[in-house]
């Protein structure tokens, strides 16, 4: 299997994850375009078919995003570009003169095997917190508290977060799938 | 000359300006995939790259954002996104503790004509009031106040804004550019 990612951190939990299952992973490292769009199924989807355009066979792609109630989403597919510019920051103060701190953390795999193409979703609600919260993680991970725990991702453990988290949920989907089709 | 557009404003602003240099407009109502990028040439470019590489010939796009300085940019290329979910309210708020209210605003056509592509930008240089102001235009414009000038672009008419707007300003200078190729 292809993991086309530019991220090398990315590269190694998908690794991990085949080895685990007993498939051998290639990395692939590239960047590809991504479309502007307002879900990030459409995102991942218009990446696998430049990719495929491309001829790039037997792979997988993913992208996250945090979705947060009270903003209408933002910063959703945008979450790395708005991560860079205002930061964490950024959110907290948008979020001043809210109650609802609700949020949703989203992972799309997208799997191309065989000439079809599959998308595996993962999903987490939770809380954005009130001051960045633990040094774990990355991205948005300091401010997100996943729902029914008292603490962020960021003051969680590798497996304690990806237990619970929307790529960990992902991962699981596409193992799950993986074991029927293939193994 | 093709003007490949959905949004009904743009067309009409495109089809008075060829009326005035006596080329015909012809409006190809759709949505092309914009990517996310850092710049608004490289939007405007993969877009052009999408619609020539579906038979597309001698059209325009075009696509404009604004820059603010003090939040590195912020909301750029994903100018309209930003719009529909923080709001003008939430750009506000976010330049709160910020004395430096610089920005800029861009627009970049993009012109492909008898197989070849050119890019023409037009940018103003302002800064961001600090409270909304003006019902004309649209978008940021009552939070816009262009270089030299005490009001925002929606205090201005359409004809006064377009004289020294970023598009108005790209606008010239595609039309420098027809004037001496096909005129």
């Amino acid at each position: 299997m292809k993991i086309i990612t530019s991220n090398p951190g990315k590269f190694n939990e998908y690794y991990a994850f085949f080895k685990e299952i007993g498939l051998e992973a290639e990395w692939i490292r590239m960047k590809y375009p991504e479309i502007q769009a307002d879900t990030t199924e459409e995102v991942v989807i218009e990446s696998m078919n430049f990719l495929t355009s491309k001829g790039y066979k037997d792979f997988i792609v993913d992208d996250s995003g945090i979705f947060i109630d009270a903003l209408n989403g933002f910063p959703g597919v945008y979450s790395s570009y708005v991560y860079k510019t205002i930061g964490l920051s950024g959110i907290l103060k948008l979020l001043n003169d809210y109650e609802n701190r609700g949020a949703k953390f989203v992972t799309v795999i997208g799997l191309e095997l065989g000439g079809n193409t599959h998308l595996f979703k993962g999903e987490v609600r939770g809380t954005i917190s009130f001051e960045p919260q633990g040094t774990g993680g990355f991205g948005y991970d300091p401010i997100f508290i996943p729902e029914g725990m008292n603490k962020t991702f960021a003051e969680m453990s590798i497996e304690e977060k990806n237990s619970i988290s929307h790529r960990g949920r992902a991962m699981n989907s596409l193992k799950e799938f993986l074991i029927k089709k293939v193994i």
